[in-house]
């Protein structure tokens, strides 16, 4: 054991009542919800990105937080990758996940990165054996580092391209040997700053024979598990081309690969796009292209990325009805890549947050699924739409607009509104919370 | 002539300056750019919607302005028709557009609202032949009665569906008749107020098949004219289904509609959508479904759809560049959809607004055009890609992940980057202007 | 009793459990919290503003609601405040307010606007007499009537600014004749579409000198209620003088009426301003300015007001905390000038909206009532300050920029930062609730 | 001479048609327009704090430029000022403004930040000396370093407080030494991040107190030049308590110091808080408060500061139009806070980024003042108003609401609204471009 969590103890589920800050009082992973254990239905997950590997800093302030695993070698990485599984272990997730930034040493060139990677990936295997703990998803950084300010598989450099490609094999190996059960790409710096200087249409291309070369690869290695695109609408771009759902279904379809992709959605990333979460989570499952979750919450009040732990219930049971509506997560699961307020210096404050935002997730879980067994909202939501089960309903779709026309003169069709009663639906959503 | 626009003269080309009102500075119709007269470049349309139809009421004031044709009359109607035309001949427009509700009287009952348009479109044709000013577009009003207020094509009631299909037949019959070059439909109810109540799939599949009702219908009648959807993210639905641009195209890809299909994008919905106006038409584009423009200008600060005559020349310019890059207008055009502030009472404001309008567009038009023609910026852009174009950078796309990888081990291959030149690249274009 | 309503029971306490839609699960009038019953802390109001004078037209489209009442005559204003009444019945809201152009017919002129309005008050009267039902706040709606559509105080006709004094002055009369507890100013058309044609600092006096004529009449009349001015940042004009708690303090500082005037924060407005609800509560606090509150919420994703049913408890939760902090409510309470989605038609539909809206305030107010009872949140405020209470601390604020320089030189200070602890905070928040 | 700018000539005046990156295309600095040289009007000066301090590192990715300067040693901060010295020469910019911690190597504690601070004063003194470059202000960093991060003036610590006003002390100190005609206090910490951990009503007192102690400093040292606040509405924290213009007037008033303290508007900042740039302007105008202005453009689309060089000249002409109806830059002027897009890698890039900011300004500012010597505009404002210059209009304000109320009732007032004329004004506008 570190020293780094000294004191703090394993946290357990207490119930409701609990008064004890390290205690769950909703999530009990082994409470069976709608026939499966709820750490079945929730796969939770720790990322490394924010809580290991960030120090703290925003665009007007430097680091804020010193942990002991701060330093460019290889000792570092161990040490951190030590304190990460200490507190997987704390939460008992059965999930983490990582970029390769996150893990390992920054080389001097690919080769000294692959060889860092490597070093650590045994490590992990090593830790994963001993613990039980598994990896949800890996993914690579191609966002951080200056070569890649002017996009990866984007890139006006074709070197930038190879580079990016190189570097997602490496990831994609180190996943699948550590049995990962997704492979998660976001394209950060995947956008422009400037139209002026962009060739959007190329870049576009370029992405997509990324993409393929991914899914490629995928299948020649055997890999199992999915691939997930992570839309986002700008930020640290001014635009990205993987900009929502919507949009990333659009690219996907136009380059055939609409049964290869899912997506890893996220609330804050849902938010700047001017959706919100239950959108963007309905709408994948409605396109078929629903993967994962990364629970990280937005301010409403500001304009960027805020990566905040959940907190608001409400909030959570929606996206989790819209999870449980899509037949819950299959390799996907719910992620916190989320971040510490800046100000939040002390260790116990990393496992209070996860302790919030895992117990938020979970009571939202419990009334979404409630809402959905208790079936008062899919059955208002039936109702409304009975007429298309008549006879004239159904055959309405396969006609024309001449014989529709037709019918509505000869029969004087003058539809009279219904209520669509969403104040009572509001109020019954709230019984369940 | 009527009394409205008494004692405003025929707005001609006086140059840059002139300090005469009624004159453009900058649009010259029978100018030459680029080869062709500006006219036939800009081919600017004026809309009935709200130039004549809406009565100046906001959501929390009722009407403001006071029209001798306001009324449910065929002669009200009549009366509207004679200004508008006098307005299209004031401006020297060669187009106009319309909805259905905007130029005829709002009947009873579907049979009756199709004898009120089918009236106005004599009066209509009439009027066209002694002007020689042409239609660019024809719409259905499918969201201002509240038979719509759930939605037309996508609403829970079947028979709204028919009523929509059938009103969209006339409002076609009606294009084509009047020789219309593009039939245009807004889905300004086709979204949801509340998931609760929604069921996104079905609404998806309902529009889906109204759109390819559409397509059959055109082709059936031998309309040569381009389909065309214009996208808005909300307003006054929570959420619009035709969100952007890339909504739009992946909602045509999967009804196997892209080719079929194209865009008619209006600033103001750029805006709100959280893009650029010029993002837009060039996503459009790249994307193969640019057809036409409204130009209608959103206030940066309110968060609805001000719909404002546009005045900003350099954006303008950034929004034609983007039009010239695609080969100009096909059958789309400039579309003036924009609605004088409710406190702009006189016949003057409205002639005035499309006067700056039209002028702000012609100086942005021409400032695009000479940045096209001097080709510096677009030497600019493939410089910076040049690299793709270099043997390794051709055979990158037709590689594949390990390949690329081993080719980065083998080559060292460790990226410098490379300015982006932003900066010199917006100066450039104030060079222009 | 009128039809309206019928076969809507009264609306009762029934307990966390209950499944009638028609009952409070939360809301308990009596229940006595913090040494008061409910009813007493939360204050309900409901408005004849969007309830009763809405017809549910937006932007995009027209009236959706059919209510017997519409109509322009006495006898229609009448069977309005019937049905009004007995909404307030059903309810058991002890509070309801109103616009005078809600209540009255509008007339040809002042004088007739007068007479109506006088005819209503009485009738007001009497079903007040009735029912026990008190009047909260009046307010004379300047701002729906094309003669303000430039501005009531802030018109540049100075004959505007008379009329909106003599109308002022008629609603003040209205409210005092009927025992109203405070008195409104919303200045929905006080701001501007363009600063082009605007003269800020002109307006700045015209609206403060109209408040000070407001203050004088109030103690004219020995009117003892709070006037209150309602913050707004925008919609309808593109910028409202009102813009925020903070932005009201300043005017009023600048016209010494900081002792004489409160503020009527609505949680939709300080969401367009870019503030939390619970923020502009505490400042108002801070700056002991705080009045009364509007609970329409809006939906995050919008740019308009929408004014909708409050629904989330963690939110209400939070305002309510800022609310008791303030000491609780004094002639202000909690009113909904809330309205119904347009597509929610049905005389239910207003019911159950109120019920739920009602219930998530208790619920979010229980919740605040316990924070605040149990201390730990406030223990926690307290301690991250306690160096202040040092005599170090204290005697800062009394120094000057050298003698603490000299202090900072002479011991070395050199702080440490320490955790703001906001997830402990934050799940702390959760327990609550 | 360093190396850095070589090859890069000195920035010349060579009218609009010029095609030289390296010229000015409409600044002529000392072309008289309005009776004074262009640079007395417009005063530019350049910042240290992006182009020189800032490593081009965003919230995901980190340090693009790389910079000889870049480094802990006082040798380095005196490259990076004979670098900033060429800079300005090369621009020709009468002005400068630094921030202490943008010029100095960062200390172990106060006393080391001091003697670096008097270092780099002595050497600025000799090359202002040498060059004739002015200090428009200087600044205290109270923001980046970690003991900042829960507030300067504002912190739950008074020892941060005694450390940020000794650190103030040092920079009026500096400014003073230098000549600096400004000194500029932005809050950047000055907030909050959650209300749950915040006791606003405290630390606004206390920021209260530290802005009285900085006035009673200036005073103490006879400094003549003003005092300025740089009003944000957040980011980094959540909420900055400087919010807008309007925020800190009624700070001032509440503290008495509005005749003490002035505002340094930034067009970015304006933005963000949903305001026009010029609304700001104006306001602080009105407000007897404006002093100085921060030119730095924001992206409509992002909702963060990005701070980049403007380029929009009828934005700026609007902009300079207030200015030059506030009587023009007393002790203020026009600084570049401005930052290259953090792909502008390239030595030449900075210098472009300034030449185009510098041009696009003055060209914005000769259209205002053609506009204000012209007069049509203000012509047509004060017509607008005129009613009140009547007998009627000017005794309104003294009267009372019964007066009034008597005189529309007399009168039979009844006003009918007149146009606005926005659209005629904004044509207008653009006749001065």
């Amino acid at each position: 054991m570190t020293d780094f969590f000294k004191g703090i103890p394993a946290v357990k589920y207490e119930g409701p009542d609990s008064d004890n800050d390290y205690a769950f009082r909703h999530y009990n992973p082994d409470e069976v919800v709608m026939g499966k254990p709820m750490k079945d239905h929730l796969r939770f997950a720790a990322a490394y990105w924010h809580s290991f590997a960030w120090p703290g800093g925003d665009p007007f302030g430097g680091q804020t937080f010193e942990r002991p695993w701060f330093g460019d070698t290889l000792a570092d990485a161990k040490l951190k990758a030590d304190v990460a599984f200490e507190m997987f272990q704390i939460l008992g997730v059965p999930y983490y996940c990582f970029h390769d930034a996150d893990v390992r040493p920054e080389g001097a060139d690919f080769a000294e990165n692959t060889r860092n990677l490597e070093a650590i990936v045994d490590y992990f295997g090593e830790k994963m054996d001993e613990t039980g703990i598994k990896l949800l998803w890996g993914t690579a950084n191609l966002f951080s580092h200056r070569r890649f300010m002017s996009g990866a598989a984007t890139n006006p450099d074709p070197d930038v391209f190879a580079f990016s490609a190189a570097t997602i094999k490496t990831c994609m190996d180190a996943t699948i040997k550590l049995g990962g059960e997704n492979y998660v790409l976001w394209g950060g710096r995947e956008g422009y700053e400037t139209l002026l200087n962009t060739d959007m249409g190329r870049e576009r291309q370029q992405a997509g024979r990324m993409l393929q070369m991914v899914v490629d690869y995928k299948h020649k290695m055997g890999f199992e598990g999915a691939i997930l695109i992570e839309p986002k609408p700008q930020e640290p771009t001014k635009h990205q081309y993987d900009y929502d759902v919507a949009t990333v279904y659009g690219f996907l379809k136009d380059f055939g690969l609409e049964g290869e992709v899912q997506v890893n959605i996220e609330q804050g990333h849902a938010i700047l796009a001017g959706h919100s979460f239950e959108h963007e989570l309905a709408l994948a499952r409605e396109l078929g292209i629903f993967g994962s979750i990364d629970m990280n919450r937005n301010d409403y009040q500001s304009g960027w990325d805020t990566d905040q732990f959940p907190n608001n219930v409400p909030e959570m049971a929606l996206a989790y009805y819209e999870v449980l509506r899509a037949g819950g997560f299959k390799t996907g699961g719910t992620n916190f890549d989320a971040k510490l307020r800046r100000q939040s210096l002390d260790a116990e404050d990393l496992i209070l947050a996860h302790v919030g935002g895992m117990d938020a997730c979970a009571a939202g879980f419990k009334a979404a699924a409630a809402m959905l067994e208790d079936g008062k909202l899919e059955a208002a939501r039936d109702a409304r739409y009975a007429g298309w089960q008549t006879e004239a309903g159904t055959g309405l779709l396969d006609s024309d607009l001449s014989a529709i026309h037709d019918r509505v003169v000869a029969e004087g069709i003058n539809p009279e509104p219904r209520s669509g009663k969403q104040e009572r639906l509001e109020n019954l959503i709230n019984r369940y919370l």
